[in-house]
């Protein structure tokens, strides 16, 4: 948002380093080295594999300034990620920030997008190890790597759904789109499904507990929400699937949302991206495993749908009495177009 | 560069990612879990620390694509990390690129810049294990996420400089500026600065011979100057510094560029930057240890000045046999705005 507040145009790098330091508490001593040098040094856990993943928010394609704050642009830019270490079932240690700023950004919002990754950051115990800052001639761009650990047995991977695995999602579908479209009407970012799209909670909790127990034969994120999710794993697995319509746990507040623009909010919920929930592919033998998950988790966890040896797709729809398969929708977003 | 040829505006991430596999190796046994999945799974190296740093190439601002052919895009992105990593003395093992993708960049451009990276790649056996792909309404930006290994008591940092240490610099000076300038006047992209520019070479050897025999008491490279260098590391180590100006090992091509402009040659090769060498602090004690560096290295190693209790940063020019200080230029780039 352009405004009259001092902007970054005239303060060098080390000085936005430096306010950043500012939000970062004490290093742990396995950082041994941190921000302020070429690279970080780091010691790895004992008898943990390294999880790595990177994902990127642009202005203009993941976040429009004119309703999302500064503090949620930060906050989302850590979740997305956090997301991705949850549904591989890894323990977040530490992140990296890069970010390519346009002058024109304000002091005060630069602080306030450290200030919603720094909280999240405490809240998963994740610290910011490094990281690089650039000028941009157009977006602003918050590029986020961050770096888990798992025990070698423990890892949720995409592949390894069988046929007659149930398949269950966490949380609650739909929200981050309504939430999206919701704050584009011009609804306030403080309640219901616009405080899910702005600021997302990684499943960081449930993935360890699932993978701790492993329960999961399959796993991932739902990022680019449930048909994506449903596409990959079954392609990753080498099995169909078939979906419950009525099973699938959709946001009422999204619901509602759907229905009054005449959308159909199961078509709505699989398609819509930015829940950052988990699906995952569990073995009838294994379904106990998930009461220890319930039970300890912050979460539901909803059953939604079964693998099957046969490849196809399907939704399964049932509505007064009648029942019809409908075929899974594709992605809202796809192409670099 | 707009042309008729095919744009990634019609492809899916998917169809991107395809085209990226074409290029790769196939993945070593530590890459339990490479592209394709949430996120990579890596098993540590034994007696190792992990290394890990960031670098973002953004068009406009870090290459112009009117003279940077797009497989020196891809080149110059993992180049700038791999020199970080260098710098430290790590073995490089794997890479994440995040890359935000303007829809009117040419599929084949596209291509030639994972060429470049992958050429590069496999010079320094380098894994891409994973990375992000998305639309940028802007510029393109590549953003490079590499992790290395190092022995834990090798790793060089830029803390440690003391006074009576000796300053080393890899390699040539000015290349990196003249270059940039060349190119921007026109010049050829095949020769001389303009490919030191293009196509830096990381010092990974020489970081890694420098790293194994203890030599140095400090180090960082060269990305932002050696002026820019001197500053962090004295700063550091809490040390003056005093730079021979004559020892400075110019690179000819740059010395006659910058005569040709009238520019003074010393002051335009501490502040230009792009050079990617490697500067060292050693003690006198640790000299003679720089040998079997220089013997099994790939590039020069140049004495260039001291570091001193008194915490001044110096240049001593002697012109004529007559001699006099001057300050340390400041960088030539520094600013947001």
């Amino acid at each position: 948002m352009p405004s009259s507040a001092p902007t970054i145009a005239g303060l060098a790098e080390t000085a936005l380093i430096d306010r950043i330091r500012r939000h970062l508490p004490p290093p742990p001593s396995w950082l041994r080295v941190g921000i302020g040098d070429d690279a970080a040094i780091v010691e790895p856990a004992r008898n943990r594999l390294d999880v790595l993943s990177v994902d990127a928010l642009v202005e203009g394609v993941h976040f429009d300034r004119r309703f999302t704050p500064p503090d949620a642009i930060g906050h989302r830019a850590l979740a997305v990620n956090l997301s991705d270490l949850a549904a591989m079932g890894a323990q977040p240690r530490l992140a990296l920030l890069s970010m390519a700023l346009p002058s024109a950004l304000a002091v005060d919002d630069f602080d306030a997008i450290i200030a919603g990754f720094a909280r999240l950051a405490a809240v998963y115990g994740v610290h910011l190890a490094g990281g690089n800052l650039t000028r941009s001639p157009g977006p602003l761009v918050v590029d986020v790597t961050v770096m888990g650990t798992v025990k070698p047995r423990r890892a949720i991977t995409r592949a390894g759904a069988r046929p007659g695995d149930r398949l269950y999602v966490t949380g609650a579908l739909g929200a981050g789109a309504a939430g999206l479209e919701m704050l584009r009407a011009g609804a306030p970012g403080t309640e219901g499904p616009a405080v899910r799209y702005l600021r997302p909670e990684p499943r960081v909790r449930m993935g360890l507990l699932l993978a701790r127990n492993r329960a999961p034969s399959a796993g991932m994120d739902l990022s680019d929400g449930l048909a994506d999710g449903i596409r990959r794993l079954a392609a990753a697995g080498g099995v169909g699937v078939v979906i419950d319509a009525g099973a699938l746990p959709i946001d009422p507040d999204a619901r509602a949302w759907f229905e009054r623009q005449g959308d159909d909010p199961v078509a709505r919920s699989l398609s819509g991206g930015d829940d950052y929930e988990l699906l995952i592919a569990v073995h009838p033998r294994r379904r106990g495993r998930l009461a220890a998950a319930r039970k300890h988790g912050d979460t539901a966890i909803t059953e939604v749908g079964v693998c099957t040896a046969e490849l196809a797709l399907v939704v399964r729809r049932t509505v007064d009495g009648r029942s019809w398969d409908m075929e899974l929708p594709g992605p809202e977003f796809e192409h670099f177009g």
